[in-house]
């Protein structure tokens, strides 16, 4: 088979395995996601073989330690993707759970439930744990998923979806499928599949994403780019302030919700620069400012236009002085992803004005940045963070992997004229 | 400028217009509906002017009486669409309503907010109406539109447009839009206008629907083409079956939410189909059956493979004797298009297994396919009927044109290790 007939096989399978998932019980599902959770245990020396193949050839092309970092699997972090599998046993099962519902003027009862959405497609990075938590969330949710890892951890991946099969009794094997082949071709076709794949849902880097949204004819959720902002209000508590910034940037530099620039009112300037220049020089981040930062600091890089745009996903910051809230507003919204955003302020007023006016999936006030995340929001667990406005906008949780259905109950209703 | 230019231009007002019209409180937006009303009927000799020339064009073009009728204005159509504007004014606000709301426990407050999509893309049929009615639905709801009528109706657009914007004074008048340009190349940009335009909705016929999904690279939601359904169950009350048909196929063909296909279970084809076939007969109704079908009546034309799929809009009706209810919902899958279906029965378990099984926007019981739709739901308004599964499924109304946004309070809240 063509790489284009493999990928559309796979497919049309997910198709068959998703209707026949869609009506099963919560209890079949949970003992589903348990039986994975007990075979990757049992089989969890085959798996860390497997994965130390990807290692080894990520070492000989050059990785970085990071990225092999997030490549590796041991016994133990096989122990954790197995509870996690647990966990989202425990959570509630949002198939079927009631939207709305109500008796129409005419005695029709109409009700409108949470239905799976049916096959999703997931595109991701080099991460083994993600073939795991994405087909344990799309199982619970009553979804057939079509796993598309990075080439970088195929090897991985394929001992890990094949032991996650083996699993599956009441529930079709199907429903979990890794997209067969190495190459670029099969995102491709995966891009292509409409009609048998409902939604794609691309992790990783902004280059990634923006392919899938160009490309795919499948409906796209797009995910995961944070160009964050933290805005220090004119009045700021400004010591909360530099706390709030030196966490939102430093506290794990290398995610999506971790802040990249500042933007500081200009009236408290020269008195909140001074020190959160001092703090972050502390913990080794380098601050790309605009000429009046640079003005309160000999170390500050001077900021390009790109800058302001950048994703640095590193211990560097942008830094702009603005002349009022409106200001930082309209800087967001011109360089911005619409992740999220902080202000820190005591003014309620001004709370109130930057949450309207800034179009972001979330918006902190006087809270880091770095809470935007479906643990933290309570949701149990996470898919992505949607930075898009349809379906579904931030941390995505189960209910978001879910779409609904009308169920209208008469006895002969016909409509009148 | 060229096309593109003009495109890319009412666009960027758009987008700027969206951002000041999304802080706005209901008051101010349902004033300004008000004012579009007011200026409507003040202004309504020159709209039915401007409408009697695309009336006269169309009818040199030899266009249907059908397709005349949909196209032409009244002083009494103008007094009904100003109407249907109040309506909307009266109707809840959806922005601002909270979706989520809890304390985590950090004591972080979260909560989930309805906020505008921002500025939505409208490409619709020969129908002035539309032109009003989604540019009401888009502003109510904190929207800008650009709409994108049929060509046929341009002049009528460009005058009901013009009416529109006069009457806007604390909204921007850029919130309403006509997208400019008679030629196809319009839509082209439209569809390519991503980062500017959040959304499109096409309505209409499936070629124009399915070339926008093809395209464009903007966010789309698919409406309207229904390949409806009506299963008649072993356990239906044949009467009751009968008229839900005649109901459903009769009462209005033109639409998406009539019958086009009606499946017979065997146990009681014997029973059924010569009362249906004759009930269906006095409507003037061609009936397309299979072999089993064509058993009961000579006037029962042989349905080919084609009539399965076909969305008829006009007095046609697909027909066909199936095993069992299991093998009506495979039938559904595999031709429909998961808009609506209906089953008559009195049986509790079938009833069930049919609203389960069945992959569709709407499932009726004992009711007919023609209840789908905003107003009957009870939705006050409706932009459209969404056949797909992301953001909104079934028809659409003002809740369906917003996104949310999270937004968390804290008092200096920081993320731990």
């Amino acid at each position: 088979m063509t790489t284009q007939e493999q990928v559309l096989d796979v497919a049309r399978r997910a198709r068959q395995a998703a209707a026949e998932l869609a009506p099963l019980p919560r209890a079949t599902k949970d003992a589903a996601l348990h039986a994975i959770a007990d075979a990757l245990l049992a089989r969890s020396a085959e798996i860390v073989e497997a994965n130390a193949g990807d290692v080894a050839r990520a070492r000989e092309a050059g990785t970085s330690e990071y990225m092999i970092d997030r490549l590796s699997l041991s016994t133990e972090r096989v122990e954790k993707i197995a509870a996690a599998v647990r966990h989202v046993a425990s959570l509630p099962d949002p198939v079927g759970e009631s939207v709305r519902g109500y008796t129409l003027p005419n005695g029709l009862e109409l009700r409108q439930i949470r239905v799976p959405l049916g096959v999703v497609g997931i595109i991701y990075e080099g991460r083994p744990n993600v073939t795991v938590d994405a087909a344990a969330l799309t199982l619970k949710s009553g979804n057939a998923v079509l796993l598309r890892g990075s080439s970088s951890a195929y090897d991985s991946n394929v001992a890990l979806v094949e032991v996650m099969r083996s699993a599956l009794t009441d529930v079709p094997a199907d429903a979990v499928q890794l997209v067969p082949g190495r190459d670029r071709d099969s995102v491709k076709y995966l891009m292509r599949a409409r009609g048998l794949v409902d939604v794609l849902i691309p992790r990783g880097g902004a280059s990634l994403i923006n392919s899938v949204v160009e490309e795919s004819t499948v409906p796209v959720i797009e995910t995961g780019v944070g160009n964050c902002h933290v805005y220090v209000d004119a009045d700021a508590d400004l010591g909360m302030a530099v706390d709030i910034l030196v966490n939102a940037k430093t506290q794990r530099p290398s995610v999506c919700n971790a802040a990249e620039t500042v933007l500081v009112h200009r009236d408290i300037a020269a008195d909140f620069l001074p020190r959160a220049l001092e703090a972050l020089r502390g913990k080794g981040v380098t601050v790309h400012g605009d000429e009046a930062v640079r003005a309160y600091g000999d170390d500050v890089v001077a900021a390009t236009e790109e800058d302001w745009s950048n994703e640095y996903l590193s211990l560097d910051l942008a830094a702009a002085v603005v002349g009022s809230l409106e200001d930082a507003v309209a800087h967001i919204r011109r360089y911005g992803s619409a992740h999220t955003e902080a202000i820190v302020t005591t003014s309620q007023s001004a709370a109130r004005r930057f949450v309207a006016l800034v179009d972001s999936a979330a918006v902190m006030v006087n809270a880091s940045t770095r809470f935007t995340d479906g643990e933290e929001f309570g949701f149990g667990a996470e898919i992505g963070i949607s930075t898009q406005k349809l379906h579904a906008r931030g941390p995505m949780g189960l209910p978001e992997l879910t779409s609904t259905k009308y169920v209208v109950t008469g006895e002969g209703h016909l409509k009148g004229a």
